[in-house]
């Protein structure tokens, strides 16, 4: 019998519960913990998780697999607690919206047996909260990969596991290459839909514009709605990005402002327009082939004997999962042959 | 006979011909023009409109409505040929998304005895054409009604009466007010998200965020995919406006940036974003009433019949199109004892 224990049960602690229910592992149960009680007992009780524990000790104890979904800067406290209580050979993932600190935490606050691989699924809503949970809120979402150095391969396939069951696109980052990209694509969307809003909002002319407003504010106002904490910790964890990011954004506006004010004929922000709108599109269509990193990864060599058939046994659900796997074991028997090619060069060479 | 002539069948031309369908409006026809021909046929086959013309001149003489819905631009051309050929007491509309040029081109090129009163409907998709047109757009959206000085009562009535039968929730603005709103309700937030896509998609590292986006980059950007002539005629007749709350929304994204760069502990930024997270909560419950300027509005007076006939039968249809002719018919009592009591002072005084 297997043990994995969500720590933080809002929104995607919650529906990471949903969706493991729903893919329903063998010999595995599912262990919640939440610091306020009774968001932890309405887990249990509309079966989110199958138990629920006193303590964070009690609740990691034993755990072959511990899901952190906290708040971002209440991970470090989280590390530092749960540390001595884990077992060796365990897996600690978490599901933050920034990488850098959180790996540089697990590294300090967790001991040496435990492996730690970050994950950040991109989905969520402005709406936090249990309540809000759903089994399929990572469906089809990109879900970030991010092993620290010390994870072992049989680790890592246990948290792509965990991404493919809940439906998500697992895919490989480093810490740093996470944060400034998620920074592009994630935090800075967040800043300026909270600029946007407080703009309107602080104007006098409020009550007029909220009155014309349609959708497009709407829907481009969305993240303000979010949770101030979670966008807070993202600001604070991920600064240097985001202001990066925000310095380029400022300056393609300006660009735009000056082909507005230039604009004689149908020019240059026509142009500029019309490739815009045709990207989009593009984009909306099929995302761009990226470059995959070598993962490094060799399939059946995990350490520990529940997290292969975890990942095992949930693998046989999905068919997609299936050509997932099927991918990733050609991808590392490639890696494999390619290895193979090298030594015999370098016994040539020698 | 009533005659209801639509210019240009696309998204919101064609939007308005299914609305008009489906509220059944009797002794009315309604006419479509568009200058792609194809169009036009596909708009009467699936009963968008239930005629056709062979000319714009042909397609609004003896026209008790007009409705352009062309491109901003192309709106001047519009007037231009086929003012010659309106019948006088004719009432004209748009559906352009810039009020101040639109009805500079009324003034100049639509004859003496037609009523030109502006419309802009808050509502429409990134994707365009008449494949796009439903007849629930504009279903409890802002429609701005903007009366050109020379518009009897009667003629900002029936152009009410419109909105109404459409489901859209009418409200007054002059010109200037409307396009300074719209600037920083409607076009700043097409400007903002134009530019996130492009900032984005210029990057080298555009396949890596392409992957890792998820829904917040996916809304935030959705206006880029708008038509760049629609964009870009909204631009250049709102041009000013336009680079104003650009230069004051660069401001608001500078204040985080200060924020964000020097908050240690959770204290100014973290208080911004609560309280933004609650404003724009309020803002979706309940919108702030905005003080409605005197409607100058009275009810029974509309100079054409068919008109008269037209909203009085549609407002039949609708309890909540009743309940909002009660209410002006309340503002149009209370403006006129207002002015009764204006008068009697006067009298008084001299």
């Amino acid at each position: 019998m297997g043990k994995l224990t969500i720590v933080g049960l809002g929104l995607i602690g919650g529906s990471i519960g949903l969706g493991l229910k729903r893919a329903q592992p063998e010999n595995t149960e599912v262990v919640g913990f939440d610091l306020d009680r009774e968001v932890m007992t309405r887990a249990q009780r509309s079966g989110v998780v199958q138990a629920i524990a006193s303590s964070l000790e009690e609740a990691v104890s034993d755990a072959t697999m511990v899901i952190v979904a906290t708040p971002i800067v209440s991970m470090r406290k989280v590390f530092q607690t749960m540390g001595p209580h884990l077992r060796r050979g365990a897996v600690v993932t978490d599901t933050a919206s920034t990488k850098g600190d959180v790996l540089r935490w697990a590294d300090e606050f967790l001991p040496e047996g435990v492996h730690f691989v970050g994950g950040h699924p991109m989905a969520g809503k402005e709406q936090q909260g249990l309540h809000m949970a759903e089994a399929g809120l990572f469906e089809d979402r990109p879900y970030a990969i991010v092993p620290s150095v010390r994870a072992l391969p049989g680790a890592v396939n246990a948290v792509v596991g965990l991404a493919q069951v809940l439906g998500a696109r697992p895919f490989f980052l480093d810490a740093d290459e996470h944060d400034a990209y998620a920074a592009a694509v994630s935090h800075l969307p967040l800043l300026t839909s909270v600029a946007l809003f407080n703009l309107a909002r602080k104007s006098t002319a409020w009550p007029e514009l909220a009155n014309l407003s349609g959708p497009a504010f709407r829907d481009l106002t969305r993240l303000a709605s979010g949770e101030p904490e979670m966008s807070h910790d993202i600001f604070l964890t991920n600064r240097e990005n985001v202001l990066h990011w925000l310095d380029r954004y400022i300056g393609e506006l300006q660009r735009f402002a000056e082909l507005i004010a230039s604009e004689k004929e149908d020019e240059t922000l026509f142009r500029s327009l019309a490739e815009t709108q045709i990207e989009r599109n593009i984009f909306l269509e099929k995302l761009p082939r990226r470059d995959d990193p070598a993962l490094g990864v060799e399939l059946p060599s995990s350490a520990d004997s529940f997290l292969q058939m975890l990942t095992g046994t949930l693998w046989q659900e999905r068919q997609r999962a299936k050509e997932i796997t099927e991918a990733m074991q050609e991808r590392a028997e490639k890696a494999a042959w390619e290895e193979r090619v090298r030594r015999r060069k370098l016994d040539i060479d020698e």
